[in-house]
C-alpha cells in the first residue's frame, strides 16, 4: 500500500479525453423542447452557443478528444492532487479509506475553471470576441473572468445585485483578471430596464441575471459575442469529467483496486457530474459503486423533487429541460451554500438518478458546517460550504463502515476552498444558523407550476 | 529539457533536514544584546520560547534533522509545486527560463505555515498548552492558528485593531482554526490597559500587539505558555528553507544545471530565506548566482537602512538585534503590502548583505501592481501584493536576459496568493494608488533613534 498523503498525476498522464455519459445511458434521453413543444433543434442554439459547444452538447461519442490547446490552459493547475485524508480517518477511527480530489487548487479556488477554459477556448476557435454570463455569488464569473483573460476574450458578467453589493471580493478578482462586472438588474439590457422601472430596489436574482445575459448576447450585432453557462448543461458536465478521470488514474498509482463510494455535492451538478460520470460508466458495466449526489434538505431537487419538464430560469426563458425539478419559482432560503441553490439540476443526473444509477442524499446546512470544521482542523483545508455537504456524507459513510466493520474506499470532490464564504462559518460559531429542511408545504406550491409542461417519457 | 509546467516532487523525496545559514556564514554573527547591553544567554529566553527552540535559534549546526511529526504535518500541502512561467516567459518574449516556487498552495494561502507547524510542534513537545503572538493583516496568525489546530493546542492572536475592524476575513479564518483573535491594545493585558487609558481610539500597532502577546506568554502562571514569532529571528529562518531545499531538487527534475537569479520579496525575511538560504550555501561555495531580496521603496531596509543595533518592535521591549534597520519608530506609508512594512529584517539577512552575498533591490508598489496583473493574465494566479515586489523583479529580470541575449534560469518564490488582499488591487485599477519612495529626510529622522545604540562589528 502507498504510504503518501498526495497522490500527484505527472501532466504527461493527465487523461487526454472527455467522457461523454450521454453515450452510455439506459433508456432515451429527453430532449430539451422549445416554445412550441418541439424538440429544439442545433440551429435554434447557434446565436446563443458556438456550434462546436452545440455539437458536444448534443454529442452521443463516448470519448471526445481534448484539443492541445485546451490541455495547455488546463496545465496550469491540472492535474489537481489526490489526497488520502489520513488525519480525518484517523479522527473517526474508521477503517474506510477517504481519498478526496483538491479542486480547490486552481486559480479561481474551484473546478469552475475546468470548464471556463474550455468553453473560452471553442468560443475563440469559433471567432467569438466577447462571452456573457451571470453569476450569484461570483464563483463562476470568476472562473469566466479568468479563462478569458488567459485567452484575451473580452468577458462581461451580471451579477445579481445583492451578491454584487454584499460580495465584493469575487467581483475584484474578476477586475483583476480584466473581466466587466456590472449589477443585475441593470440598464444595459431590455429585460433589466423593465424589471427596474418596475421596482428600482430589486435585489435581483439569478433568472434575471441569466435573462440579461441571454439578451446580451443575442442582440450583439456583431455576430462576435455568446453566452456561457457554468453548470446544468451536457458539455459542461462533459468538461469536468476531467476529474474523475484523474482520480481513477491516481487512485491506481495508490494500488486501489476498487472505489466503495463516490460522493459530490449538487447544485446543478456540475461538479458531481466532474467526480463520478466515469463512476456511472464502470456501474453500467457491472461495478458494485453506491454514486452519491449531496444536496441540502432545504433544496432537496433530486431527494423530493419529481422528474419533469421545467425552465432552467426563474423567468421561464430557456428551453424546457427534463429534470428533477422544484419548480421554477423556486425561492431558495438563505443558507450559505449559494452554489447548491438551484431549484433543477442537470438532465443527466436527473436521467442517471430516475433509471436508479445514483443514491441521492440530502443533508442540513449545520451538519455539514459541523464536518466542514472536523476537515478543517484534521486536514487542515477550508472548504467552502458547497463542498460542507461532500465532507458530511464522506464521515457518514466513514462511520458507516466503522460500524460495518469494513474497509471501504470513499472518494469525494473537494469542489472548492471557503476562503471567501467565511462569513457562514461566522456565522455557524456563532450559534446563527439554523437547519431550512423544505416542508412539504413548500414543496407542493413551488411544483405546482410544473403541471402546465409535459411529463418526460 | 522537460516538458512540463508543473514539476512536482513526491512525499518521500521531501528534505528531510532544515540547512542552517548560520553554519556557513563568513565572519562573526553578531549577538542579540539584552538591557545591560551584554548577550542575551538562553535561559534570559526561557519564558519566551521553548528551550528546543531557542537551541534551534542559537545552533550553528549546517543541518538540522526534520522531526517525523513535523514531516507528517507538513505533507498537508508539501512539496509545494515548482512551475515554469512558460506563458509569462512568452509574453515577454524572453530568452529566460523562470521558476516559481507555489507557497500559495498551503491552506492558509502562504508559507507561513510552513514555521508555524513546526512551532507548534517543537512547543508541544516541551508540554507547552497553548501559543500566543500577534498579526498585522492576519497572515501570520492565520498560519499558527492552523497550526495550533492540528496539533490541538490552544492559540490567541493579538490582531492590530484597525485591521480587525477592516479586515475581518482573516480573523474569521483563525475563528474557523479555533483560535482566539482579539483586537490589540485590549484589556487583557497590562501594556494594553495602560495604552487604552491614553488613548481609547487608538488603531493599534505591530508593536503594541508584540507587547501584548509577550506579556500574556510570560506572565502565564501555569508556565504552559509560550510566544511565537513569524520572521526576523534564526529558527523561523531555519524552518523556511525547506522551500528552497525543495526548489533545488525540483530544478534537477527539469534538468535544470544551474540557477542564474534568486528571488524573494522581502519584508521580516522568512520567505526569502526559505527561498535563498540553501543558494547563498552555494555561493559562499563559489557558484555565481545573482541573490536578490526585493523590497518596498517605501520601506528600504535593505537598500538605503543602516546595519546597527536596533529593537525588533516598536515599544523597544525585545533584545537588540544587529541587522538592517529603519529604526524602530519608522511609521509605514500606506501600502498595501502589508507584510513588507517592517522596519528591520532578520540578522542572518542582514548579515549576508552586509558582507556582500545579497543583492537587495527597492521597487515602488505600482511596478509591482502592474507586474502582478501580468502574471495573473498570463499564468493565472492572484499573487499576494507582497509577492508581486518578487513578480516584479523576475519580469526585470527577464527583459534584462532579452536584452543580452542570455538564456538565464530566474527561480522567485511565490509566497502567497492575493485572494484576501483584492481591495488592493482594486485601489491599483481604479487609479487610486501613488508611489511611496521614502524621502531622504524621512530615513534620516527614523534612523536617528539608532545613535542611542552600539554600532555591530
Amino acid at each position: 500500500m502507498d504510504k503518501s498523503y498526495k497522490i500527484f498525476l505527472s501532466e504527461k498522464d493527465m487523461p487526454r479525453q472527455w467522457y461523454n455519459l450521454a453515450a452510455d445511458l439506459p433508456g432515451q434521453m429527453n430532449p430539451p423542447l422549445g416554445p412550441d413543444g418541439n424538440p429544439v433543434t442545433p440551429d435554434k442554439l447557434a446565436p446563443v452557443f458556438p456550434m462546436n459547444l452545440i455539437e458536444q452538447e448534443v454529442s452521443t461519442q463516448r470519448w471526445i478528444d481534448i484539443p492541445e490547446g485546451i490541455l495547455e490552459l488546463l496545465y496550469r493547475w491540472r492535474p489537481s492532487p489526490l489526497v488520502r485524508a489520513r488525519f480525518l480517518e484517523k479522527a473517526l477511527d474508521t477503517p474506510a479509506r477517504i481519498y478526496y480530489k483538491n479542486e480547490s487548487v486552481s486559480p479561481a479556488g474551484s473546478h469552475k475553471p475546468n470548464t471556463a477554459v474550455a468553453q473560452a477556448w471553442y468560443n475563440k476557435q469559433f471567432g467569438i470576441k466577447k462571452l456573457v454570463t451571470e453569476t450569484g455569488a461570483g464563483q463562476w464569473g470568476s472562473a469566466l473572468a479568468f479563462a478569458c483573460s488567459l485567452l484575451g476574450l473580452e468577458c462581461k458578467v451580471y451579477m445579481v445585485r445583492i451578491s454584487f453589493d454584499q460580495k465584493p471580493f469575487r467581483k475584484l478578482m474578476m477586475k483583476a483578471w480584466g473581466a466587466n462586472c456590472i449589477a443585475s438588474p441593470s440598464n444595459e439590457t431590455k429585460s433589466g430596464r423593465d424589471i427596474l422601472a418596475e421596482n428600482p430596489d430589486t435585489p435581483g436574482s439569478l433568472g434575471i441575471a441569466i435573462s440579461e445575459a441571454v439578451e446580451e448576447a443575442v442582440t450583439d450585432a456583431s455576430g462576435e459575442t455568446r453566452y456561457s453557462l457554468g453548470s446544468v448543461l451536457n458539455h459542461v458536465m462533459l468538461h469536468q469529467t476531467i476529474i474523475g478521470l484523474e482520480a481513477k488514474k491516481q487512485l491506481e498509482l495508490a494500488n486501489e483496486k476498487k472505489v466503495d463510494v463516490v460522493i459530490g455535492c449538487a447544485g446543478g451538478g456540475s461538479n458531481f457530474a466532474g467526480i463520478s460520470f466515469p463512476y456511472v460508466y464502470d456501474k453500467i458495466n457491472g461495478a458494485e459503486i453506491d454514486i452519491i449526489p449531496v444536496e441540502p434538505t432545504s433544496c432537496p431537487t433530486l431527494t423530493r423533487a419529481p422528474f419533469h419538464y421545467d425552465h432552467g430560469d426563474t423567468a421561464g426563458m430557456t428551453p424546457l429541460l427534463a429534470m428533477h425539478t422544484l419548480g421554477h419559482s423556486f425561492i431558495p432560503p438563505p443558507i450559505h451554500a449559494g452554489g447548491l441553490r438551484y431549484h433543477g439540476i442537470a438532465p443527466l443526473i436527473s436521467h442517471s438518478v430516475h433509471h436508479g444509477l445514483m443514491n441521492p442524499q440530502a443533508i442540513d446546512q449545520l451538519e455539514c458546517y459541523e464536518a466542514a470544521l472536523t476537515f478543517a482542523t484534521t486536514e487542515g483545508i477550508i472548504v467552502a460550504p458547497e463542498t460542507g455537504h461532500a465532507v458530511a456524507q464522506a464521515i457518514r459513510e466513514a462511520k458507516k463502515a466503522k460500524e460495518e466493520g469494513r474497509e471501504k474506499v470513499i472518494l469525494f470532490n473537494l469542489s472548492g476552498h471557503g476562503l471567501m464564504d467565511l462569513v457562514g462559518y461566522d456565522k455557524f460559531l456563532n450559534g446563527e444558523l439554523t437547519d431550512h429542511s423544505m416542508p412539504d408545504s413548500d414543496l407542493q406550491k413551488f411544483t405546482e407550476v410544473l403541471k402546465k409542461y409535459p411529463s418526460p417519457q
